[in-house]
């Protein structure tokens, strides 16, 4: 992996580069569309290259793990092969889903115990045998285990699973640099900045993540309750630190103003569920704010979608007939919806890369993050 | 609507025709996809146009009228518009949902009183307001207001049911005949003939049927749970009857090899849940065979879903790609089952054509029919 600045915000610390990998490059900043079991919910590959025209997609190491199960992705070929995507791919270690589905879970030093939410086995994540798994998978870019701490996150409890998560990074570091990879392209791997909202712990994860040298640095723990202000404080100290030639990936975030707030804050990687997720119960966002689809105002709005969305589905699709769809428990409205929200969220950091290379991102963001908030 | 026969097969009675509407031709023999609110489950109008190839789909009255109502399909300037679909569309009359889906249905001479599935709200269907509903939904062909009767059904009951059918035509012609079309398009009324399992009230429905002297005829209460050889016979009846000159509709049928069976019977368009449904439980049907996806056997088979397919997803996804999808019972394994299905439906229909055009029909057809009813 090759990673690259073109251009420096002057205005803030957001930055326009390129990550080069095997299965292409990826112009960041971008967002990363989640593909839990090796599928984006409700989307074809073609549509997603073609239409959302993403760049990189996530796929999740414990639903892949369990499901189809890595015998059957190795036989296949890798994950690529598997689901018919040639563009790069990134996976989670496993952790963040096992800490939130997965029964009985035990945390110790040496790894997590668990059950599977599907059939109840009984399994064990280790950072070396996520490495492993990831190599199987054959993603791009794989993720260091760590403890994703729940907000509110007594200091206490902070401080010592930030100490599991420097352990276990120590450890996959060691087994990724002591493995190659299983297929014919390169495989990356990236450290996971923890800290909860605690500012020296932050400073602190950061120094250590950063003291490991890797090509590119994600910062976990965010968005997952606390107020956005102190998500914002955060990434300020850990970006701070973090090296600037490096990518940082915020994980799990977040809504459109988020992307553009940590944008600013000198953050080059999303992914979330946001769109997809939120898509299906009929929440669209726009470049002039969100819709709700489901309200009576919309009922005869015959007007398109998104008049200055992306997809072949703004300019297909009426309001109306949206509303509809998802009134009556369509399956097409899930997928009408979640195509928009993802070709938006990929307009949404295309148009802030053209901003940033332009020199008028500082000047740009407050209105549009203005327009962003509202609903329509 | 105007209906020429290019060729009549000389092995069977089967026919190559073309039917030609206000929005574009239908070359006949034709399978209709359902869509049943509006919208085919899981396929985008755009993969319905360039990939299915479909050529007319349908639409659900019973389904629209309650959702989204009379009104806003009005007010869209109907349903072509309202769903962006420009080619031709087929409404049933909502009979046969009023006797499978709603509640405390009642069935006099004057109509039908039934309670909405979805809020138990009150409804009465007419054979007159079902044909003023089907003007304002806009569809290029609309059809007469019947009872379907169940299987196994009473000959007395079959008697009476029939005697109510045909009152009940004769008031949709005479209202049909009496109004115009709402929007710019022609449209068109089909009568149905029912009659159960019985020779002589099905050759007495086809005659009073014939005599409404309609632009096109359909042939309803078949694949009700009778036997096929049972359905087989009474097509045969009824389409030695039934205008030839005029397309014969067998509704809600059925599985490949019924298609063909109709077809060499004379029969020119079809329509029938079966590839969506059983696509979305893990059913392929194809040239080889039917395909159960989730059996264990296709878990590493990773050659395409179906090597002889005309859609886009027989080529991007394998087998055991698919499997996995249904298994986790992910959105996307619908909407490729369902689009692999109805693209097979449409190439059977069109291939059928194709040879009734060579005139090899009649010897395809039976090794054909071999290869459909194997399991893969």
């Amino acid at each position: 992996m090759r990673f690259s600045i073109s251009k420096f915000d002057e205005g803030s610390k957001a930055r326009a580069g390129i990550i080069e990998t095997d299965h292409g490059s990826i112009q960041t900043p971008i967002f990363m569309p989640v593909g839990t079991v090796g599928s984006v919910k409700g989307v074809f590959h073609r549509d997603l290259r073609d239409d959302i025209n993403a760049q990189i997609i996530l796929g999740n190491t414990y639903h892949l793990y369990l499901r189809p199960g890595l015998d059957v992705i190795r036989s296949a070929g890798g994950l690529h092969q598997f689901s018919s995507w040639d563009k790069p791919i990134l996976t989670d270690s496993g952790g963040y889903q096992v800490f939130s589905l997965a029964a009985n879970r035990k945390i110790t030093r040496e790894g997590v115990v668990f059950k599977s939410h599907i059939d109840g086995s009984k399994h064990s994540f280790t950072p070396e045998n996520v490495v492993d798994t990831q190599r199987i998978i054959g993603a791009d870019i794989i993720m260091a285990l760590d403890e994703c701490t729940p907000y509110p996150c007594e200091y206490a409890y902070a401080k010592k699973s930030l100490d599991i998560t420097h352990h276990w990074l120590q450890r996959g570091v060691d087994r990724f640099r002591a493995t190659g990879p299983v297929y014919d392209h390169q495989q990356t791997f990236f450290p996971i900045v923890q800290g909860s909202t605690f500012k020296d712990l932050r400073a602190q994860s950061a120094e250590f993540i950063s003291s490991m040298n890797c090509e590119g640095n994600a910062i976990g723990g965010l968005s997952v309750g606390e107020p956005e202000q102190d998500m914002y404080e955060m990434l300020e100290v850990v970006n701070n630190i973090l090296p600037a030639d490096k990518p940082r990936y915020l994980m799990g975030v977040g809504t459109p103003v988020n992307l553009l707030e940590a944008i600013a804050l000198g953050t080059d990687m999303f992914d979330c569920v946001m769109p997809t997720r939120n898509g299906r119960n009929g929440m669209l966002f726009t470049w002039e704010g969100t819709i709700n689809i489901r309200n009576e105002k919309w009922k005869k709005d015959f007007s398109p979608i998104d008049p200055s969305g992306t997809s072949f589905v703004d300019s297909e699709y009426s309001k109306a007939y949206l509303r509809h769809l998802v009134i009556s428990g369509e399956m097409l409205a899930c997928q009408i919806a979640s195509i928009h929200n993802l070709a938006f969220y990929l307009d949404l950091v295309r148009t802030a890369r053209e901003h940033i290379i332009d020199g008028t991102f500082a000047s740009w963001k407050p209105t549009v993050v203005k327009q962003l908030q509202q609903r329509l």
